[in-house]
């Protein structure tokens, strides 16, 4: 190359001496493989030199004054962003780094580099599925706290694209406080393919898919978003009460893919109950039970209807006009909610459990369940006040009636109505509050208590917006 | 070199062609060398080459095989384990990676490429100072899980050494079930400065200190451990109760070196306080207010004397012999302890505190604070006895006695006796449990509530041993 004023960029020959690379100017290529080939003729014929093989679409990354932890950071963003390098060298002193791309790669590859090395401010694109009320008021709090964020947490996050059940609006650049009607005004398709192909197409790095809706299919589509290099925050709970094949096989490709997938606000909204039974269940600290009120609508409904003297169906039309339960309040009665959310911890704790499994004591008296809208339901809550007195008269003046889920170690899972002493933990909750108690090993028949507001949109909200920041602090 | 029949190992050159390096067997380097200067003499000369150097002491380590996220976990180990990496080279399909590394490295660097790569069996070497209650209980832990913790976990946690407060042990390949004996039989110091030699001499990698003393000269050397290389992981609370420019160098000094401090039982034990609230800052949950019962002891006494019709005096004495209080159980009644765990919140929210910025009621009556030994104040018990019979005497029915830890935003911290209404939560905590109230802007005035046993060697071990396994996650 010399004798033919052929300058080398880079070079680099790892000590197995099987091949070396190295990178020249666009211009010199063809020369550069000709004189190569003339000059090996006869190791090529011998076979002592296999292939002589030229690529002309890459670029070189320079990172310059930078030490060897800058390389690690680099190597590892371009990693998580499926980019891969061609060839790597450094010089001596460690103070000049160089990588080679694909040019495909290159303008990706500069930004994470950039990012991931500079420290410079990272960015978190993230795309939202749903804008029901936890969705939109996440968004909200994402833009209206973008600037903090940026300038104490060097953290950017953008939200790229949101989707209702019909439609979307997508924009690399971020969207603004105008989402809302550009997304009323968009056209644009919600089909998933269509979605993720957008987003690769935009090469955008640290992508994070948002699922605030409570759809099936979507729930069905998080591996396709693994596939595409995406990580995933949800409260969607869908996904983890699938059958259990499902479960395990997406855990599975999860960590293949070493993607992240959090879903803290699944059980108790922001309330820290998951991470808390994680945590545990990583320093191996054994659970043996995990028993709760587990819904705030419910929550709401017994702690009132035990406190004070109101018909039944006073209190649940009450709770409706709050907007604690669904629309049909039967949705949370019928106590799958409950029964979903102690699967999810259930199997956090590892137990190889299903949805079928669980014991569910349905709220709604056996003789009404048949009626299929809420407005024929409605004329029979006379009935339901009816049913639920009884139960109350049953009774002495020192009991409460409680929606418990509880979930045993040896696979024993059950969601029922039961009466607690006045003074026991369950009994002294208030208000729509949520109540965990966690019985472990070492904390014998003194379980740890967490308990807050379990339920609403606002700490829905803020619960996602907690594990979106904690996303930017892994990726 | 060809010419001269010197075979380059491995060769690196950065696109800056500012310099380039290679590896030489040895018996070539010598001639490699002289061939260099004599080649280059006039580039010498007009210092278009500035220097040509050698470094005999060298070893290349060679990664086959495996692609570059291989490297990207050698180099992470390799930088964590504080080994300057010479020269980085790979081939062009990634499946070969060079690494060069001093002579002095080597064995080093070998095991941590190793276990990194090949993700075989991550090993954590710790050294317990202290062998306490919560110390030996941490010790025994380790060892009795030592082989699930290998084949669950693929960690392997090493013991090598134990100190109490006049000598030490030390075992690099980690120590047995026997440590016990073998301490008491040592004749070895337990000076900070030689144990550091001893463990860097040693050449382990991902050392982890572990402080279970409540010793404040141990804590004032965390940055000689930190200077080290080494992890900290301590239920001493030392460390962040010091004034606080000590505090804000320490925490600079740990982002600066890039390692870890771990200390969740320094708030409630094996409960999750310190995490909780980490989390709320970090997803820039306002935190307005923290309150609670802090201490183990004290929330036994005074649920028990608020609870039941006993002399205050029998009911200390009670906690004494159950262990439940230091044995002078003036330590606990100062409020001391408790104002110790407020400060460390207040800092973990930001706030800028010092331990003389807390508003302390000491529970020992002010006329009997001049007593030096406990067994003179023993005497005088009655008289305690009294000054609490009068406070409860003012009480109505309904009310009970808490010592409460409570901190504002604002800067206000406040450790006192109050009394609260029966209902309320904390009117609610039973047996020597703790509970915290966490109160943030989602959340309103309803709060987060954390609550269990909150004191104890065994859950505080336990919580030891949580740090000790997410240590073993980062690094």
């Amino acid at each position: 190359m010399s004798n033919d004023n052929i300058s080398i960029r880079l070079i680099s020959q790892a000590s197995s001496e099987r091949s070396i690379g190295f990178v020249v100017n666009l211009e010199d290529a063809e020369r550069a493989v000709n004189l190569l080939q003339k000059e090996f003729k006869n190791e090529i014929l011998s076979k002592d030199i296999s292939t002589i093989s030229r690529n002309d679409a890459i670029s070189i990354i320079a990172i310059t004054g930078k030490h060897n932890y800058a390389l690690e950071k680099a190597i590892s963003g371009l990693r998580k962003n499926k980019i891969w390098l061609h060839l790597i060298a450094n010089s001596i002193n460690g103070e000049h780094i160089s990588l080679v791309v694909s040019n495909n790669d290159v303008s990706k590859a500069l930004n994470v580099v950039h990012n991931q090395v500079f420290g410079a401010i990272k960015t978190l694109n993230v795309f939202s599925l749903g804008k029901g009320t936890v969705g939109k008021a996440l968004i909200q709090q994402v833009l209206q706290t973008s600037e903090s964020l940026v300038e104490r947490r060097k953290l950017k996050i953008n939200i790229i694209g949101v989707s209702n059940s019909s439609k979307s609006i997508f924009s690399e650049v971020g969207l603004g406080l105008d989402w809302e009607s550009a997304l009323d005004k968009s056209s644009e398709t919600n089909d998933i393919e269509v979605l993720i192909a957008k987003i690769k197409t935009a090469g955008l790095e640290n992508v994070v898919i948002l699922d605030n809706t409570a759809n099936k299919d979507i729930a069905l589509s998080y591996p396709k978003f693994v596939l595409a290099g995406f990580d995933i925050i949800a409260s969607n709970k869908i996904a983890n009460t699938l059958p259990l094949d499902h479960y395990n096989d997406f855990r599975k490709l999860l960590n293949q893919k070493n993607r992240n997938f959090y879903y803290e606000t699944n059980v108790g909204a922001g309330l820290p109950i998951i991470d808390t039974v994680k945590q545990m269940v990583l320093a191996d600290e054994q659970i043996n039970s995990i028993k709760g009120v587990f819904s705030g609508s419910l929550s709401y409904i017994f702690n009132t209807f035990s406190e004070e003297n109101k018909p039944f169906a006073d209190v649940l039309m009450e709770a409706r006009a709050k907007g604690f339960t669904e629309p049909d309040p039967r949705e949370d009665l019928c106590g799958n909610d409950v029964a979903r959310k102690l699967l999810i911890l259930a199997r956090e704790i590892g137990l190889e459990s299903n949805f079928e499994d669980i014991d569910i004591v349905n709220l709604v008296p056996e003789n009404l369940r048949n009626i299929d809208k809420w407005e024929d339901f409605e004329s029979h809550l006379d009935e339901v006040t009816q049913y639920y007195e009884d139960i109350k008269s049953k009774l002495n003046s020192n009991q409460v009636l409680r929606y418990v889920g509880e979930l045993n170690r040896n696979g024993k899972m059950t969601v029922s109505l039961i009466t607690c002493d006045k003074g026991s933990p369950l009994s002294n909750l208030k208000g729509a509050d949520s109540m965990i108690e966690i019985y472990t090993d070492s904390y014998g028949d003194k379980p740890i208590i967490i308990q807050g507001a379990g339920a609403g949109a606002s700490v829905t909200a803020r619960g996602v917006y907690s594990d979106l920041i904690r996303m930017g602090s892994v990726l």
